[in-house]
């Protein structure tokens, strides 16, 4: 019998931390080693998350005391510029690192700097930095030392696009990606929008004029083509709800095809992606703690567009799930291996 | 001093029922002679809608016995396919009607029978209709013996595109609708979707292959430029909240122009279209309860692309409140009267 | 025709403060003077409030230019301890106060300045505090110069209650109030259990131990009976919703009567509270936006245990439409000039 | 290595259907035989519920074409009346069945038809139904052929007073149970009150004049102390949110202990029981999905009160997770086993 590996999680107090946690503590290959938490070092995890009182009896470290290297992979539920000052030493000591935060998420520098809004720090661990979507990546993913676990966004979007552009089917630079996020995805950040006051009975979109998750999709989607001609107008919106994203992408078709067909064959091993009838409206609720991509789509009549919707829950397949799937991969586990889970509903 | 006069209310049951009271109570013009319910006849008003206990003290008339033509103007708030049975009795005696329905709002009968599925029994009366819009129609309103209210989507959409179509700006063959509702919108139906078990923590499109409100937006859109170059793509989307819709509206311009001056000078004399800065994002929220429709834009850069959002309370400026904009243009009272009011935030 | 007074708000940037706002708006006898915010002086009310853009053209004024002498009334709508910095001068120069804040609704310094934990520093003024409660003191609110608005959970509940303990109908020392509040009783706090990812889809009780209502219900109902025998458990809990209280109160009856005709009696001549019928459950949404409390109760079957039931809408009858209320009695208006709104449903 | 076994559900569109199924999907013992449905018979389970896409590939049954005797153990998830047409037979056969409905919930049948307003037509095998409260009748579920799995208000009640009342250390005669459910307690009936335009933002009593939970505490109650003096007020609210239940208890203490000893000495053992500190507050969120109840106490001061919380999911503990936590025990397997899930957590 095959012994668990030990995992550590950096940064296990936010939203994709607990939501990592979760999804761990019933991981059947894998022993939890240390969290860490600045903020919280020193207090049971249990006591911040009280959904968690019986499930796990960790304490968090505080980072500085860490003991990174004494596991197997480390995952980072950071904010954005915390994995890039860890990963390097990480790496050449042997342990596979999954950040779920942005640092490794864009090749180009420049780009990730404008965005960001700081200097990146690791440009030379940047270059090994495999970006952790599996229905494109796998084969990578596999061999990697250093995933970037892709924003929820993307994942969404992305899932929704790739098998069309792939195939040379859409016009690329008239995508539009209109989508919605439930209110988890902006984190546990103590800012008056996110208050329930504010959020709830709302509906509204939010950076107009730029999200850091386009360039991310926008370059991801220029790797596949091997071309430059990418332009996505991405507007986000807040759903007044906790978790979920919906993407509503409307494409201009170049050729005359059957995305039934296409979607299907492309998806057609896939564990976690669930092409519906044409036509058919996919429900947040139904991926709602699973790690499920569930896509439909529609062919406007008398017109060369096409509308593809793509559901999944932010904080799994967008996040936290979606590292547990890249883990599996790298370490050759079969990929269901603890995120086989129905979504739960109502 | 001028005397009121007598409105009455067909149907008032339902949602935008339950708000033209809530309207109706308040207005000083008028006085509230009959509200009829086929299914709540004999009953209390208040009894039905608790919320209007000690506003109102009216009995629910059966339809059959209302006394319609001893009204100077009458409201349908009934399901469609009700008001065309009466509205041509209630004109031959002088009685003004505004239809809350979608009776009258389509011109093209064979169009309306398609997506109606019912056969349109009052053909003649439909011709002196005349669409409520009063941003867009106000002259026509002012002499109409009948009235059209606009549905929800067709409001918060046309606010939206009607500037730039009347100036020949944008390319009306390429048009993209991305709609959210409140699920109010579905009115007071007892379908298993709007439960709040299903369409809470939820998300979702709905009506993918063909809403309704699709053929009225296009055949409104033609009448105002007079061509047939009118082509919308129109994706309704349900939101978990009970009031609101916001449309993201993506356009291909086909002219150099500064937004802010066209919508600026559209709406410059318009008490309920209030036009925010370019990039800012309106909240649904920031009308609740009031008439307003607030408009913004972003134009997507190196790109021909403009994103116009758009947000209204549905059963205000969507609706109830609308009507009764229309029905202060009939009888030639200030617009705002009874509808002066600021949305209910938080 | 009499003239419009002055009045100014100081505080008008939480949520009571919006809330009156709103509503002072469409005040028929009053002209808004100034509104102060220490936090956003210098920038429009309607930059801060987008509901209210279109509604209002004040500028914030810093609290320490702003000449609150010249209003005839002024409204604190400040957190607490602020209030009775100011107080003192503005009485002694003959200006209206009415505190919607919790500086003057307890008169025993010690009780206060424990559960408040901070020094009174208006002892004097005190003294001449009239407890705002209408439907209780309302000959008192008619002389006074200051009025201590009353907490949201206090009105709802001495609603409640005060007709059995003035009948002296119920034991008076076994009273339990479990209460429940939407999320905006909280205030506009950025603290995480506040935020929507939080308190969405969550129920809870919170302050067990002790919360400063509780002093505030049991002195003023002391005040009432003229006896120091009144002990309350209050337990109060956190609803997944933006508005509404709801109050349970659980009562031992020591008479045999009929509960009917002690609420319909006291409150016979009473606009703003409404008693359904018995064994009826009243809705908060049904005052949702309403200066409204309604009331039911349930005797229960072979026991001396009376249920009662109360809800309002916090923000109105449990705050800013109390105020106006109370400022309507101050200046001899009709007691429901400018809160005679029907509640906004759904 | 030990064969896993057939289960059937009789009744698997409702909402403790789907969870029942969503439970036994990754249950590792058994196999999922026969799902039955009357309405849905014929269509795909994951037709009808999407959320099960993937996760099941069954067809509904005909109930009259179902072979409920394949199966070694039966759950009913069916309107109550149902299970007790069929059981007798199932029971004759060796088939173990747990019923989720309330047929077997009370053993006093004058009691069960006064309140369930039907004739019971198992009144021979009802004598043998043993209530499906582990932490309270384990012993007699281990060799129960039929369980009678609780109500979901009674569990999160009697697990909240059971420690209580079995030391003799209250008032059994004067308890308040001031209970609080998410919607979905109602189930998936398509009814006015139950629509998320009336039940969101909405917080409300119902059933003020009686539950059918009521008797089936209160005999449960009085069959573990064997005295009849058992009286209970118990009033249900609605919160606006799908799934949680929060019961707020207030005991009359009849002598002086220490409730945490009390409470952890009884919970001790307990898998499904989580005893939080004194005075601190179990939220609804932090059980979601799991089966867990976490109770918290607090005595009032200067008084014999204790009030005590509870919170469940009552779809999980509330329904289908205790109906498994009900099998387990009866086919000896590890009591946790498929229901050992943290809590779903924002």
């Amino acid at each position: 019998m095959k012994s668990k590996i030990k995992v550590s999680v950096v940064g296990g107090s936010g939203y994709t931390g607990i939501e990592l946690l979760r999804l761990l503590i019933s991981h059947p290959n894998i022993i939890i080693h240390q969290i860490t938490s600045r903020h919280d070092a020193g207090k049971l995890v249990s006591d911040v998350h009280p959904s968690l009182r019986g499930s796990i009896s960790h304490t968090y470290v505080d980072p500085a005391e860490a003991k990174l290297k004494e596991a197997e992979l480390v995952f980072f539920a950071t904010p954005n510029g915390i994995a890039m000052k860890h990963v390097k030493e990480l790496l050449e000591n042997g342990v596979k690192v999954i950040d779920l935060a942005a640092d490794f998420r864009i090749q180009d520098v420049s780009i990730w700097e404008k965005w960001y809004e700081m200097k990146h720090e690791a440009t030379d661990v940047l270059k090994k930095a495999i970006y952790g979507l599996p229905e494109v990546n796998r084969a990578a993913i596999k061999d990697a030392q250093l995933v970037a676990n892709p924003g929820c966004y993307p994942t969404a979007i992305q899932l929704a696009l790739v098998p069309l552009i792939k195939s040379n089917l859409i016009n690329t630079e008239t995508i539009i990606a209109d989508a919605k996020s439930g209110i988890s995805g902006a984190g546990k950040k103590t800012e008056t929008p996110l208050l329930m006051s504010e959020s709830s009975e709302n509906f509204r979109a939010y950076g107009l004029t730029g999200h850091r998750h386009m360039p991310e999709i926008e370059e991801n989607l220029k790797a596949i083509t091997g071309s430059n001609k990418i332009k996505l107008t991405f507007i986000p919106h807040l759903i007044p709800m906790v978790r979920g994203i919906h993407a509503t992408l409307y494409v201009d078709c170049i050729k005359d095809f059957d995305p039934s067909v296409i979607f299907n064959q492309y998806y057609n091993d896939e564990l976690f992606v669930d092409v519906l009838e044409p036509g058919s409206c996919p429900e947040t609720k139904s991926v709602r703690g699973s790690n499920l991509c569930r896509l439909s789509f529609y062919k406007i009549p008398d017109s060369n567009r096409l509308v593809v919707l793509s559901v999944i829950d932010n904080l799994v397949k967008g996040a936290s799930g979606q590292a547990i799937q890249n883990m599996n991969i790298m370490m050759d586990w079969p990929e269901s291996t603890g995120i086989d889970l129905s979504a739960i509903y109502p």
